[in-house]
């Protein structure tokens, strides 16, 4: 079975015979110590002398949690939106009490720049903008350093949802200025579902110590205090499986090292919008921008998409993802982060070109 | 070694074994079938008709999605608290705007329900009330059917912290009117922590319906929609492996049967507290409420209970808890729930009984 959807991914054997290690005290030694081990490896992948703090939840929960810790009901925000899970970013910062303007992209493109500054001069009152680095849902990759530097033209704080990039796209959280950046386990990290990490600047913890939003279990400050001040403990029980699973996963990580990974995942990517292309499909996304981590092809004419998963999936083996929100019944996606290679990828080509002529009706 | 603090607690090895299972789409079949199983097995232990959701988190963020999916700020709640956990929950509802009224009693001592009765009376504009059905940090267990049957003759809403009880003591959710009860995966259920389970009656989606603080993440709405309308999915990527061991777990507890389950942790809460006495040490809780999840412990005279907990850990492999909160140094706590015997409390008495004279100052 390739189970090639943007996430969960598959983990590597090794990865998943971690979690069969019997519980631990989360308030103990060992586990400080893995939290310590987990945290260090993870500011390495983040590229970051700041913060990074792991929660117990998905990558939605981190969103949230970058929200809450940094920001008022009433703030002024920008969302920086091109596709869906930029608009959930918008949706979460809204539920919660924030003012927010919506810059939309059309789907399948980028955000541009300029635009952002324009928008960002038009409302001098703007306190943050929030961007997604990899919109897992149309297959784009932002360019985060050009909107970073517009966004710190105007020393505003940046909020980055680099959920499906982090560890398998380069983003240099320190380099690009990003105050906060998150992401979860099951996307490149090549580890099960259930933890979350974000990573907090200084300019983040100073918006910290103003932000009035309501929060209890994504309190990022209370996280930091119990890995400063009680030898590296969570606030909460944590999902000590899972962590096992990830401390397994980020030794392989470093193992190939992080430039390696990500040269694996360009390959990858590239690998996937040839392959695409060689059998006649046609990409979703303007190429420039196109993902390394998850491709979206564009249901071509006369093919049932539903029908083209499902044959996929239960005659070669291969679980694709369909399109999200609007793009649902309209494209379908392959996701290709984490443990993943070129030769994967071709298999993958290989079920869809037999399978297309199956699903056309 | 002997895990025996409350929560997490040791997984038998099935369950451990369960989660090298791969990873699957979490959009799929397979997963939705997995998701119907198991809320249809914890409804079971429920003991509800009404709705179970179960959530990526810890139990904590269980009670977090109590308070702000049944209440709006500026309600008035009443917290019913006989310990840390009860001032918890408090904690929450008071940070997400509520007007919270608490109600303390002595630590170690019971919830007294005349005294509820006379808060609730001075009171008429209380919506809610939030009790801890069984306090882990003073190994106490409330009279909740008492409690319940209080806050139904004022028609309230009644939010239960049942974390450390539902699956090992008896919590039978409709029968006692419970509107909201949580718990999670890590605590009886033999499971791994990063699952939380909340059940919901008419009156909490009535409740819900109304309530205005900010929710996203835990949605309870969101999740119900989706387990309802989308084939058995969750709103966000559920921790996939966490899943496949709750589902072997609970297949355990439904062949040694629920009524069994409860006698065992019966048994085994009578077994530490005459071992406890049998080597001359005193329980902290009023024994009429004793817990048979958790027993609390005074730290005898002349014992330095850091060095005691250190020696049982690294010469005996017995690990057991500290005090929390303002018990911190005062008591230590054995936790005796889910895959537990009394042979394994006999265990961790006879290494106490010889501890005990090295760890004397």
């Amino acid at each position: 079975m390739q189970l090639r959807i943007p996430g969960p991914t598959p983990c590597p054997d090794e990865v998943l015979q971690a979690m069969t290690k019997q519980m631990i005290n989360h308030r103990g030694k060992e586990f400080g110590a893995l939290l310590r081990q987990v945290t260090q490896q993870l500011k390495g992948v983040f590229q970051t002398k700041g913060d990074v703090l792991i929660l117990t939840g998905s990558g939605t929960g981190a969103m949230e949690a970058a929200i809450v810790n940094t920001l008022s009901p009433g703030d002024k925000v920008l969302s920086v939106s091109i596709g869906d899970f930029g608009d959930r970013f918008a949706n979460i910062a809204q539920q919660f009490g924030a003012e927010v303007k919506r810059l939309g992209f059309e789907w399948g493109t980028p955000a541009d720049p300029e635009t952002v500054r324009k928008a960002l001069k038009s409302d001098p009152a703007t306190k943050a903008v929030l961007v997604t680095h990899n919109e897992t849902s149309t297959g784009i990759t932002n360019d985060l350093a050009a909107i970073s530097a517009v966004v710190k033209e105007f020393d505003l704080l940046l909020i980055v949802d680099g959920v499906s990039s982090i560890s398998s796209i380069d983003l240099p959280v320190d380099d690009w200025q990003v105050d906060v950046a998150v992401t979860a386990s099951q996307k490149g990290w090549m580890a099960p579902p259930g933890l979350a990490m974000v990573s907090m600047s200084q300019k983040a913890w100073q918006a910290y110590a103003k932000a009035k939003m309501p929060r209890f279990y994504w309190d990022l400050g209370k996280a930091k205090r119990f890995v400063e001040e009680k030898g590296n403990q969570t606030p909460w029980t944590p999902a000590v499986s899972t962590f096992y699973a990830l401390a397994l996963a980020l030794d392989m990580l470093e193992r190939e090292t992080l430039s390696k990974v990500f040269a694996r995942h360009v390959r990858v990517g590239k690998a996937a919008r040839e392959g695409i292309r060689s059998i006649g499909l046609s990409l979703f996304a303007n190429e420039a921008y196109a993902s390394n981590t998850v491709t979206a092809i564009k249901g071509p004419e006369g093919v049932d998409l539903k029908k083209l998963l499902q044959l996929l999936r239960e005659d070669y083996g291969v679980v694709l993802a369909g399109g999200q929100g609007k793009l649902d019944g309209k494209i379908f996606r392959i996701g290709h982060m984490g443990w993943v290679t070129e030769a994967d990828i071709g298999e993958v080509v290989a079920a869809l070109k037999a399978a297309l002529p199956q699903a056309r009706s």
